[in-house]
């Protein structure tokens, strides 16, 4: 077993760079807080005799070598990225276990036949940078490194230039390592686990997604002196295609969601009908079908509402990926290794889009995950247990024994 | 006749202050772009004779000497301030109308029983800090000076503080000034005006108005991860309250408006269920039932979409009118005026709130309005001719020069 202590004091530790307002984190990508995430990181790994690859996309890769240097490595890997008021274990808990498991290796004198790479993958929470798990989606060559560099913040930065100012762009080629497996550690991020009163998920499979940004234009106009028809009114626009969305998922149910999770209009001005509007639509479902259908009927819909309101509609893609299934030996292990270890444990498929999503399309893959309080996620209340986290990271540590030929 | 190329050229001189993105301006209360203008203003009145008085609201009183100076002066008022995408008109012709009328007096050698008193009302627009006509509503005794100097924009600055630190705060006690009667010379803001072929628009009445700021509390949550069951989604709560305040207004035509022009979400991501919304409604009509009514409509149907979304919900009034009818003299004097001068003229009530709403209820009060084109306000592209511009001068000439008892 892992020491259970010295990851939870890890996650303390790291949770005091960046903090949020309300007890969270705001460590978001290429911020300064992230490139002082990173250092601890690094200082971390090197403390326990790893040493550092760093990729073009910032993607760390920090390697505990085997007894067969020349055999492909086992990957621990997930995301020291937070949303602005996100909690202090999503992504987090994925990376400073992967160093745990090293630690307890270590510590217990294990040699393993594979090198074992722990790594921390950059923006992967979409939240500064649309789309989420960038760098990873690199890897797996499923994004293009100029597409990646050209991404724009809400203040007009580029994901590139910001990158090269935190100083944490290295000069390995992204992709350029070969993958004998996967491992991603995370919470679930949903209620599940905790209201079966399950310690383990194994993830068998994962939604796919759309995100969709809708760009309404209608004309800036006096709120009192502009008489009702003569309004071309985008925040109006808005409101009925976030009900759109909400309904389209409604619909659709079980096994899909959709919602608007940021949402922006012009000039934002109490007495200033909007003259325009953007927006995010986010629809998932583990189905492919579901998916592509509410894409498609909210595309329709979406149109429709703006030629009754006589206002301009531009809908680009920002964000997508299919549906996942994990690799069926991988899940074997992970279900295995919590079984032998007497953790109560059940299928599972993630609710949330991971790193593990992207990787999974170019090597063996699979997730675990430990429940969290109240399945709340993406928010600075984010919580769960030492005893939870450890479980998971036990879970991880068997798996990955096995997986690097111990 | 006044001088309508000077006029024309103090308004284009004026517009280089706080440029806007688009052609207009962005001359927000209290910043320095305002602090800039006042003093350009100032200036040129002083070049023209005058000498300012200040109250503690920054209300500036710029004075012309009557023969009788112990007489209630005529005051001609508006205001300087700007929307942050507004045009170089709304406000700015009033207050340098009011300048070119007595530029014009002094070139003709005329000369008034009663001072004329040229005013710039501070924070008109209400977009920066809620409500609109704030001075002039403290001036009026409709409002409070620690009401008004508590007032916060969007970073949380006060009104007070930025008041002082723009170095525009007076001694003067706000409405410690006898007023004989006040002109306020505006742009339509609508479409009525050009619709009908009219010069001279002979303002009668005003619409009410009520500005209710709504707080919904919901729970930041993953937009992936949680089930729809299990949302408190403050975004869609704002969405649907946005749809009823638009269908309350439809119910109420005609003669009522109704839009939401604020609009806030937190944390504002795209993959965070928003856990906040802080929006704005905009409620009017020249009709106090109608106001009354739809304001109570909403009250219960926000409620109950709040409820039924689980969301907590404050709704704040910030700001309220009630409909105004302007003095009925001083309406004849304006009606007058135009016919004497063989502009074609209409009665009209005014859509958009003014500085005159607020002095009507301590001094007899009226408005003259200009057209301007396609009834486009509050909008960058917000237009009219130097001819539009000069007639209703000219109207305010005559009407002041009677009022003030040539
Ligand atoms: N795990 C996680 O929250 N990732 C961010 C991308 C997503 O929204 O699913
Ligand atoms: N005239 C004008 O636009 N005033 C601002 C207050 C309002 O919204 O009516």
């Amino acid at each position: 077993k892992v020491n259970s202590e010295r990851l939870w004091d890890s996650l303390m530790e790291m949770a005091k760079i960046g903090p949020g307002v309300a007890g969270g984190n705001n460590r978001q990508t290429l911020t300064d807080a992230d490139a002082e995430g990173r250092a601890l990181f690094r200082d971390w790994c090197e403390a326990a005799g790893m040493t550092m690859g760093l990729d073009r996309m910032g993607n760390m890769f920090m390697r505990h070598e085997g007894a067969e240097p020349d055999l492909d490595p086992v990957y621990i890997g997930s995301h020291l990225d937070t949303q602005p008021t996100g909690g202090k274990y999503d992504g987090v808990l994925g990376v400073l276990s992967g160093l745990e498991v090293v630690r307890s290796i270590r510590d217990m004198g294990l040699v393993t036949r594979r090198p074992i790479v722990v790594t921390n993958w950059t923006n992967e929470e979409g939240a500064r940078f649309a789309p989420a798990m960038l760098a990873s989606g690199v890897f797996a060559g499923e994004l293009t490194e100029d597409y990646a560099n050209s991404r724009e913040d809400a203040e007009g930065l580029r994901f590139g230039d910001e990158l090269d100012r935190i100083g944490w762009r290295g000069d390995e080629a992204p992709g350029a390592r070969r993958v004998h497996a996967m491992f991603e550690y995370h919470i679930e991020q949903g209620p599940i686990l905790e209201a079966e009163g399950k310690q383990i998920g194994v993830v068998t499979h994962g939604q796919g997604l759309w995100w969709l940004q809708v760009t309404l234009t209608g004309k800036d106009a006096h709120t009192g002196s502009t008489p009702m028809n003569m309004r071309v009114n985008a925040g109006l626009g808005m409101a009925r295609i976030i009900e759109a969305v909400h309904r389209i998922a409604m619909d659709h149910q079980p096994n899909a969601v959709g919602a608007v999770g940021q949402m922006n209009v012009w000039p934002n001005s109490r007495n200033v009908i909007p003259g325009r509007a953007v927006f995010t639509i986010d629809f998932r479902s583990p189905d492919l079908e579901k998916l592509t259908a509410m894409r498609a009927r909210l595309e329709t819909e979406a149109a429709a509402i703006a030629a009754e309101l006589g206002l301009g509609i531009g809908i680009e893609p920002v964000g997508h990926f299919d549906p996942v299934s994990f690799d069926p030996a991988l899940v074997d292990m992970v279900r295995g290794a919590a079984e032998r270890l007497g953790y109560s444990h059940m299928d599972i498929v993630s609710g949330a889009g991971h790193d593990a999503c992207w990787i999974n399309k170019v090597a063996p893959t699979v997730m675990i995950m430990c429940p969290c309080v109240d399945g709340l996620s993406h928010n600075e209340a984010e919580e769960i247990s030492p005893e939870w986290a450890a479980a998971g990271c036990d879970v991880l540590l068997h798996a990955v024994l096995e997986a690097a030929e111990v």
